[in-house]
């Protein structure tokens, strides 16, 4: 009989959309309970949280180290088993590092770390404990982004010759123009956002959803960012050339003063054989375009679809699933690796792809620095 | 401090699709803790379902009987404090019942009954025990559902004056062309289905949402039902002309026989100052129409949406919310309701629509036998 | 060596849409050349306007019947050869008449005539005297249109078990609610626009669509009309439940009360093997369903659909065609048939689909004022 | 009263595509009458296709020179006022000059020229005789586009700051991985197809309605392009980063090789108030985005776009118009300049933006070959 996997979870307290987001993924497949935490730095609000939501609060820790030390002290068999944490970037480093050395397994959010170099620290860290170590993607969870990928490691597009990523926002659009309204966004503070705001935000997004559905490395890439202003440090807005081999070339555009667009994040493949297009906010149709047929549109739940992205669906055909649905997908990824059951490569998101993500956005940066030339990832 | 509604589950063992949407959905809010049920009728079964969802063995109970006696045992402030009924249609009626009687709020599946008398029955009851009685026509919960509601009660349209709801899908096609398969349904089988397949099963999804979102009743109708064969004894498609008032009309449309239809479910409302149309695959995007002006397309998230489509989305904008959201919005209604808390009149749907559900069943089949005539509601 | 057809045109003068549109039309594909005509009823503003056009005042005439005269006297070889009747509709029948009983071809636009009695009359005519006669349904010019009627007849779709077409306009809407506004309207009053409004006007269009696409006819319908107030009398709305057979049903669903539509007139048929949608605001898609598939949508232009929508698309995929190419179509199917060059069945509407479109409005009416009960066809 | 535009044509004869696309655009507002040309270098075929289109055979001549020199004897009434250049690439240069040289007005396809010194000198005796020239960017007749342009230089965007094109088609995909089949198409030879296939076919059509619908100018650019093959001389997929100012960025992404695209070319335009974004092959939406309201679609023919816009259609809402219509609206422009009535700056693309087409190419190709690095325009 199976039991449930002990879930901690590190940050995500009070309104946080993304505590949100983890706790209702975590339990849409009845798979894991979540155990205790540590969900605010300050104790009163941090057990006022664990109340809200329902934690014991005897397993609601008043800090990390002391979530580590008294977690170390129950049995095995009663004591956490995989750590989600939320917390703020500049966090993730230090605490999933000491959660690697006391081999407890971790979900972390992205940015996995805030520098290249702390990644290749973690990895090295994780390769030696062989811990699972998920860094979460949330979009690579969606049914027809799992499908794409399944379909183009399968070979039905042929040799991928062009690819085309674009995530397009607005939220900076009304922050940008007004020094006052940017002072209060700390995003766009280089001591507390780091060294991008949009390539850092969402263009690892686009990166990491490119070499997750090709299954290819970016192998160069060549920068220009935008920062809408000479007093505004960080990039608002970007675009990457990219090359992942000498003849298949594409560009990744990335912004956040796109006027009023949502989180327009979309997908184009273009191999010898055919192509495929995906857009976040529509995520429930693939588009299939192969030459001399008509173009095909793929939904989830439907027989002709990869086992991948079968599994990746709750309902039948024509009830939409979404966002949540799509860290559920992870999650459940998360689950199997946990108990060793049969997954896909691509179930969640590895820490090397956070480690890919951290390069991406330091190479970014060198690029653009070096007046827009070509560096090598 | 808010501690979590206690909450019961009759039904939704095994592979049960509508358990996994209402267990979801229960989660979404962290307002709700399953604390019991019985899932199976087989106690064996229902014992190992337990365990894999993580529901205590002490309150899952061998039957319904035993779970209503054993509760009522326990302390009012342990005690389930509403009940969610999954089961085959024709057990909803004595549970939801006996739950009544014994003073536990229901949230029931629809349809609500499998007779108009006993639907009336059940509303008479609830109306003497005043407790939180839910009929979950899943589809109302949908923040741009909510939107339309709120808009036509705001007199964004002015008058209705037409009204137009489609119900397509295409799963009975492969079925009903070869008596073999046909044996196998349940649903085309009278003595298990009852006495409509189509109109009940969805023909009352597009009922329901027609009075949810209007505000109106439906005045007459008339009915032509298509069993696609003469030896098939149930209604696999149908079109209702329906009649608001002596000048506001329109056409409910359902079919199992739209081949190759997923869950067409849309809805078009025209009033004379505007129109709102809507489809339930697509649905994050509310068409709004006015003369003179460009179409407009409201989406979840937004500032420029009412109260109650704004607490209807978890996330900001362009991440898209579905099928399970809608729900989790239901469960969500009934939490504040259960706690008195402020809540908008739909925010979940009442008895009353199970009601008007049951009877718009039996007066499709009365219009029908008499020879597509129209009859009163 | 191809010569040109010899067109002449009655009506469409000044600023006639309609004028605009047959002109365009007949351009096309280089097959007609406008000779003569008689484009307005006042001598002065018939020549100005042909001169503006371009067309030879010796052949502008005064009015129908010296056209008549003097075409006559002209040999058979500068003799008009086809003419487009463009006039009100009270003078589509007299005029078809004339035309016919002296040998000439005609493209009438629609409605045909003003009874089915009248129209009985032209079609015994035509039969006679054996001339081309096409009914200018312009909405089956479009290529996606034809590569329906040719999946369908060809048995792509399998046997069709449901047809619902949709024709709704809002135009109505800032007129009907003014009495004053109302009576500026020559459709509103009977004695103009004829004892049906919405039905005669769009209601036809998508009845012919329907029996274009299928190749069956309708054989009974109850119709449920809407005058939105009890001192207007004409229909401004209406619903068509129609039977194509036993058990092939389905619905016409037509208003001019649809608020800010502007001409959304949609096909969806459903076969036994599959379904077809189309929708007239975007002319260039076709949506093919089919079971266990992806969803396909086909385009104009490509190799891979029927020749006769191969024929009716001007320029390689991606080029989006529209209204008047869909004329231009009709047109050029009216030349071959002048020309007894190989054509489509379907290439222009013939006058026996104009008979069937005045049967329509006449059973139309006849059901509504019998009590929504069922007539024949 | 007016008198029609006698139009002459150069090329076009045959089987030619753009022959057809000129002859119906000529026609479309009753402003031009096709009075003679020279179709096809052989004499034979060219009076041939003379007749078919129903040219007067008296004045199809049987070379260029042969026509100027005859047309010249002609009085001026009679003589040709406009000549339309539909001949191959290289011709354009020499027929122009000449043609300016004989002071006859001319509308030109693209790209103007073959080289860029050659459309500066064709700039500059232009200037010198002030005649009307045109150059056939087809695209910037579209109703929408036009409202891009009058919204955004009315301000209704607020300052642009970012800019997006894509012209994606996937023609070349079958083609470029053959050697055989690479040979026989013209585009892929140097000699025959110029220095650029991709850039300079469509390329340049994003590059113009960039210009165009902004009205501002591209500084600075850096390309890169992709041959896909080593053996490949010619550029098949191109990505050029632009700036139109130090901070309004951008980018043009072109490919042939986007495999079954067929002519997926869009335009989003960013501003500080707003975004507007539209696409060819739906060309009669135009969608708006602003912050805290609805999403805007807006269609042509109604009240509510521009003079410039609602002009640009010819008939009401809900009738689609497509790439014939666009290209009748620039011959509209072009008859409107003829005759000295009042119209829009924008109503037909001027010899500058050929001129500015050429320099594109050419700065594309030059900061392509010096390793991707910025180049001034």
């Amino acid at each position: 009989m199976r039991n449930k996997i002990r879930l901690g979870i590190l940050g995500g307290g009070g309104d946080s959309l993304i505590g949100v987001v983890h706790r209702i993924a975590s339990n849409m497949f009845d798979r894991f309970q979540l155990v205790g935490g540590c969900f605010n730095p300050n104790p009163k609000e941090n057990n006022a949280f664990a109340k809200h939501i329902g934690v014991p609060l005897n397993r609601t820790y008043d800090s990390f180290d002391i979530l580590i030390e008294e977690e170390l002290k129950l049995p095995v068999e009663q004591r956490m088993e995989v750590i989600s944490v939320l917390t703020p970037n500049f966090l993730h480093f230090p605490m999933a590092k000491k959660l690697l050395e006391n081999d407890f397994n971790v979900i972390c959010e992205k940015p996995l770390t805030t520098t290249y170099i702390e990644a290749l620290e973690l990895e090295a860290l994780q390769k030696e404990k062989q811990t699972v170590f998920a860094v979460t993607y949330t979009y690579t969870g969606y049914p027809m982004v799992r499908q794409m990928k399944d379909m183009i490691r399968r070979g039905v597009l042929g040799p991928v010759q062009k690819v085309d990523l674009q995530y397009y926002q607005g939220w900076i659009n009304p922050i940008i123009h007004d020094l006052e309204e940017r002072a209060k966004v700390w995003r766009l503070d280089p001591k507390k956002g780091g060294a991008s705001c949009c390539i850092g935000d969402i263009g690892t997004h686009a990166f990491d959803m490119l070499e997750y559905v090709t299954g290819m490395e970016v192998k160069q890439l060549l920068a220009d960012l935008n920062t809408l202003y000479g007093n505004n440090p960080l990039d608002v807005d970007g675009t990457v050339l990219v090359r992942m081999s000498e003849y298949c070339k594409g560009v990744i555009r990335a912004s956040q003063i796109a006027t009023a667009e949502e989180n327009n994040f979309s997908v184009q493949i273009y191999g010898s054989k055919g192509s495929l297009k995906w857009e976040q906010e529509n995520p429930n149709r693939l588009i299939y375009l192969t030459e001399d047929k008509p173009m095909q549109v793929l939904k989830p739940g439907h027989g002709y679809l990869s086992e991948f992205a079968k599994e990746s669906s709750k309902i039948p055909p024509g009830h939409p699933e979404g966002f949540f649905d799509s860290m559920g997908n992870i999650y459940n990824g998360v689950a199997k690796a946990l108990r060793n059951e049969k997954h896909d490569e691509g179930a969640y998101p590895t820490i090397h792809a956070g480690v890919r993500g951290m390069l991406f956005i330091e190479k970014v940066l060198e690029s653009h620095s070096k007046d827009n030339t070509w560096v090598n990832l």
